[in-house]
């Protein structure tokens, strides 16, 4: 039996019917090498805004069952109008809703897990010598309603369905060439990898690298999926993801990263009373705002107040605000927001069995005159949260600290909406 | 138990936001006034312009199977949108695709014709106190695949499910007041009509009163469902179409229809060989030509050549041309068109008894000079194709001769958009 390729594009490789004729011309070169293809699509362009704008138009808080219902079209209306352009090239080609394809979810909605892929319609149609596309983002749940997944769900469903129908690869499309050893618009002559480890490729995309969604990662590395991260404008290799033992290569730092989307909330004169912290972290919670990095600094003498710093989206900071509230209130504590923070990490598999990559980066912050507000650490990645002017400096220095330009860059005509 | 009613809006009462609140206002008050609601809804206003329209970007004869895909989201959109609406008025509403519906139709894509209604979940969402919403104009075929029921074909989804809901009445609301005696454009006194039977809207429907779909008055007449046709945009009551034995008068005629989307298709000099009809028809019907009216006027003498004239709709006559220019070259046949006809008819059950109708209509037509090309009838029906000019001067003329005016006028303002 040939082997079985899963190919996945963005919004972007299928805005206009130019780019979407030319999804499907690369999507029927793959399976006139002889490849199954199953392809999944996102939804054009701004269409998933254009249908969040309709919906805030009604409801000022859309019932979530229903804005799944919604959101879910525009991935449909992706793969029709793709599978009638495969169709015109000569091969049979059909379009499969994420139910039809047996993406099956909990109930959880606009954010819905999978819980299983039942992909026998897709093995069949593939048997039957079909491409099958697959509208991406979306299942159905337990309950038989339609789910969608969440940001970049359509990444999960390529490395859902990969893993269903054992592929050789999970190729994922998107405006630019690949994984670079840090922001391109920010380090010009930052190299394109060609390979890197599941571990790295988690750390970085948690880290603020936004070619590919951090869920996927986690899905391709629980079940093995090889991902080949490339570019729909170009034929040349990109990015291959594989596990840490398929590496050759172990590079010291493989990438540097950053978000200029931080803000910093701090809780002056938080008293030395049991619990204060875990309140505070459950009223963020419940608000449904992610912290990021935390600090705290002791009271210097007993009975004495502490300070409380915490990182956090900068959308989310009114949020946070409003939550921490009745808190500050009751207990007399001050909470004073900074928006305009940036974080930038450095992530590399070989940090672990090589001591003094912190203080490098350190002191190359320091001769740069960045000051570091806040740190966190893993065993492959060091980050730094530094003032969000600062960023593109903290990047550029790091970059070339740890010597990270190299032969494979980037050309200058490459586009990179994506990045970032 | 209380009495469920099914509602139908069209694409233009959810053209918009301000119209979405409208339709999900009207629904409540349906619910708040004691019945358990079934509504069905089209896609929003030029939604499914825009979307054929995508796809003829890409495809020139696009695929029916991912068309079907295509189109079909439009309608969840619209029901996705006013379910939200509806959630916001404080009621519960869930919206359902034609396959979460249960209407399960043939295979035969962008024209499927609907099998069965399995509406177990709609019957426990409404055992579940929920209003459920229904997109309009699709169903799933017997193969799992999305389709959708062709031109109109929200109506004959509402029909659908209010025969197999067990409906007390299928409101359609349009942007029309309700069934008129005439086209108000062109007869300002024409009659809003409280009541007309089945047989009499079939036969209106089939003659250009575009305000419902032949379909599904079909649909309604076989399975005994009551349609109540009113404006979506005034709480008048409009038109209740019921079996004959329900209509307490029966008037001679009921209204004046017309089309002016016709077109006649002559063959000049058709020999007088047997099975040459037969042909005609055929090949007319292979390329997807529907003839209304035929004629054909007999040899004077024998093996004499005889000419044939039919109608097919305006938009058809290349096609037709080209399907019979086959047998005009091996017959030595003349084909020529007259683009530029129309279609006047009365339609009225009291028709059948009364003899002498049919003579006051072309009485009524002769004064005024209009010629009469053709001629058909059936029993609550008498057709007229005139020059397509002349259309207006007909159809009131005969609305004046048969004293159809009457109190129930319609009010200037009331917009006619979907009528003819």
């Amino acid at each position: 039996m040939s082997s079985t390729v899963v190919m996945k594009f963005g919004g972007t490789s299928v805005a206009d019917a130019g780019r979407l004729k030319g999804a499907a011309a690369r999507i029927v070169a793959k399976r006139e090498a002889g490849h199954r293809v199953v392809a999944v699509l996102s939804a054009r362009g701004k269409e998933t805004d254009r249908l969040i704008a309709d919906a805030q138009e009604v409801s000022p808080h859309p019932d979530p069952r229903e804005m799944d219902m919604l959101l879910s079209t525009g991935e449909r209306v992706s793969c029709a109008l793709c599978a009638m352009a495969i169709n015109d090239l000569g091969h049979r080609a059909i379009s499969l809703t994420g139910s039809q394809a047996g993406i099956v979810t909990d109930t959880s909605h606009t954010k819905a897990r999978i819980l299983d892929v039942r992909a026998d319609r897709i093995m069949s149609a593939l048997d039957d010598d079909s491409i099958v596309l697959v509208a991406g983002f979306q299942g159905v749940s337990t309950a038989k309603d339609v789910t969608t997944l969440g940001r970049g769900g359509s990444d999960t469903t390529a490395v859902a369905l990969a893993a269903a129908v054992g592929a050789d690869v999970c190729e994922i499309y998107t405006d630019v060439a690949g994984v670079f050893s840090a922001d391109p618009r920010i380090v010009p002559d930052a190299r394109k990898l060609a390979v890197v480890s599941f571990d790295e490729m988690l750390e970085m995309s948690a880290s603020g690298a936004g070619v590919l969604q951090l869920r996927s990662v986690e899905y391709a590395r629980n079940h093995g999926v090889r991902i080949h991260c490339r570019s729909s404008f170009e034929d040349a290799p990109g990015t291959v993801i594989v596990s840490e033992e398929e590496t050759v290569e172990h590079p010291l730092i493989t990438a540097v990263t950053h978000s200029t989307g931080e803000a910093r909330v701090t809780l002056l004169g938080v008293p030395d009373t049991p619990g204060i912290a875990g309140r505070v972290t459950t009223a963020l919670a419940d608000a449904n705002v992610n912290i990021d990095m935390i600090i705290q600094n002791e009271p210097v003498s007993e009975g004495a107040r502490a300070d409380m710093s915490f990182t956090v989206p900068r959308d989310d900071v009114t949020a946070a605000q409003i939550a921490l509230d009745p808190i500050a209130s009751e207990h007399g504590i001050s909470v004073v927001a900074d928006p305009a923070m940036g974080k930038v990490s450095i992530v590399g598999a070989g940090m672990k069995s090589h001591p003094g990559v912190a203080a490098k980066v350190f002191r190359t912050l320091g001769e740069q005159e960045i000051n570091i507000e806040m740190i966190s650490t893993s065993s492959i990645r060091i980050s730094c949260v530094v003032q969000g002017d600062r960023v593109p400096d903290a990047v550029r220095a790091l970059h070339s600290a740890f010597e990270l330009a190299g032969p494979d860059t980037i050309r200058p005509e490459q586009p990179f909406g994506e990045f970032a």
